[in-house]
C-alpha cells in the first residue's frame, strides 16, 4: 500500500537548466512539497496539488511528505538547486531514520540537479575548476565555532569557497565575520564572486577583491564563491572578466 | 569575424540528466572538440564536425578550439557532468589568459551540468547534505603533498570528500595512499561510496566503512564519496540502504 516519493531539484532557476529527468518525475507526482518560491518554478496541473511551506521547516515537511507517501502517495518533494546539497534529500533521511519502521520501505528516489554554485561558477568563468569546497554559513543547525574552523580549514588548505545560505534576516552578521576571517588568511587581491539568480532574468553576478567584499552585496538567494590563493582574473576589453581557478599548482605543502 | 565559443556538460551520461539548455546549445554548434567518449554521447548530424583528442590533452585541445572560433566558427567544447568541475572550462581559461590578445574578444559561454558527485550521492541517498569539499586526486597538475595536506585539511576539518580522478593506470598507488592517510583520522565504520556511471545502465553503486575500503573497488570512471563522522548509513529491508549527512551538528570546534 506504500506509495513513492521523489526528491527532485529545479536547478538554479531557468526551466532550460531544469533536467529532464526531474521534469518527468514532477509530471508523474501528484502531491507536491516544497518551500513556496520552488513549487512556483514548476507547472503543475489542475490533478496535481500544491502542499507549500516556509523554508524553515524542512524537517517537518519531510515528516508530511513521507506519511503521504507511506498512505500511498505519488509524492514529490522539491529543492531549488541540487536536492542533494544543503536541501531536502539529507531532511528526508533524517526523517527517516528517526521514523517508523514503516517509512523505510517506501519507495524513494533522489535525482540530482544543478547546483547554485555551478551555475554561478559557469557564469563568471571557472573559479571551481581546481580542488574547493562548499560550506552553509547557517548556524540554526550547527554552532558558529564549526563554521569557523571550517572556513579557517579551507582556506589554509587552499581551497575555493562556495558559501551556501550567506545571510538572512536573522542572521545578519555571520557573512561580515567570515570574510574578516577570510580577510586574515588570504591575499587582498582574492577574487570574490557574489552570484545571484544565475541564469534568471534577474541574474547579478559581481566579481570583486577580497578586500572590498562586502557582506551588503548578498542576499538569501546569493551564492558567494571566493577564490584561492591562485585563482586568477582575466579582463577583457567589452565583455565580463572571466574569474577562473587553474587546474595546475606549483604549491608545495 | 570572431565566432563563439560554447563550454557545455552532458551531465554524468544518461541523456535524462543532460540539461535542456546545454542540448540546444549543442544543436546550435558546427564544430564539436572533445574526449571521444564524451561527444559520444552527443547525436551529432552530418553537418556537425566531431573533433576528439585524448583527455590528457585538455590544454591543446582548448588551443586547437580557440584557434577555430577566433576564425569565426561555431565551436562547442565538450565535457563529462559539469564543465567548471576539474574540466574544459578551466582549460579554456588558462589557454585564454596566456594566448594572444584577440582570443579575449571571443564569445565564450560556459554552460553548468550535474557534475559526477552529485549524481552518485543521488543514488545513495543524502552524503553531501552537509558541507563538502571536491579533491581531484590527480597529481599530474599538482604536488602529491599539496593533495595529501588538503585531504588532512578536510578529515580534519569535518568535510564529507568527493574524490574525482581517483585512479587511473599512470596512477596506481594514490587512492590507496589517500584511504590510508583518512583511515588514520576518520572512524574506522566511516561510510564510503564508490559511484560508477551513475545513472547509466552499467551504473555500480558500492557503500564499504573506511576500515574495508579498497582502492581496486575503483576505477577512471568512478566518484569516491568519504564521509565525515556524522555521515549515518540507514539499512533498509529489501531496498538499498541510504547514506546521508545530517543538516544539523553538534560538534563543537
Amino acid at each position: 500500500m506504500s506509495g513513492s516519493l521523489v526528491v527532485i531539484g529545479t536547478g538554479p532557476g531557468a526551466p532550460s537548466q531544469m533536467t529532464p529527468e526531474a521534469v518527468e518525475a514532477a509530471s508523474a507526482a501528484v502531491e507536491f512539497f516544497g518551500y513556496g518560491p520552488y513549487l512556483d518554478r514548476l507547472d503543475l496541473r489542475p490533478d496535481q496539488q500544491r502542499i507549500a511551506s516556509d523554508n524553515r521547516e524542512e524537517l517537518d515537511r519531510a515528516k508530511a511528505a513521507l506519511t503521504r507517501a507511506a498512505a500511498g502517495a505519488s509524492v514529490a518533494v522539491v529543492s531549488g538547486g541540487d536536492p542533494g546539497v544543503f536541501a531536502m534529500a539529507a531532511a528526508i533521511c533524517e526523517a527517516v531514520d528517526a521514523g517508523p519502521p514503516e517509512w523505510r520501505d517506501i519507495d524513494i528516489s533522489i535525482l540530482p540537479g544543478v547546483t547554485a554554485m555551478l551555475a554561478v561558477a559557469a557564469r563568471a568563468g571557472a573559479p571551481l575548476g581546481h580542488d574547493f569546497c562548499a560550506i552553509s554559513l547557517s548556524d540554526n543547525l550547527k554552532p558558529w565555532s564549526l563554521i569557523e574552523k571550517r572556513l579557517d580549514a579551507a582556506a589554509q588548505g587552499g581551497f575555493v569557497i562556495a558559501l551556501y545560505n550567506p545571510i538572512s534576516k536573522a542572521r545578519p552578521w555571520q557573512l561580515g565575520s567570515a570574510l574578516d576571517l577570510l580577510r586574515a588568511i588570504l591575499p587582498a587581491g582574492t577574487p570574490v564572486i557574489f552570484g545571484r539568480a544565475a541564469g534568471r532574468p534577474d541574474e547579478r553576478i559581481v566579481v570583486t577583491p577580497l578586500v572590498d567584499a562586502d557582506a551588503g552585496q548578498a542576499d538569501m538567494a546569493t551564492c558567494v564563491i571566493i577564490g584561492s590563493a591562485e585563482t586568477r582574473v582575466i579582463d577583457r576589453p567589452g565583455r565580463s572578466a572571466l574569474v577562473y581557478t587553474p587546474r595546475f599548482s606549483a604549491r608545495a605543502s
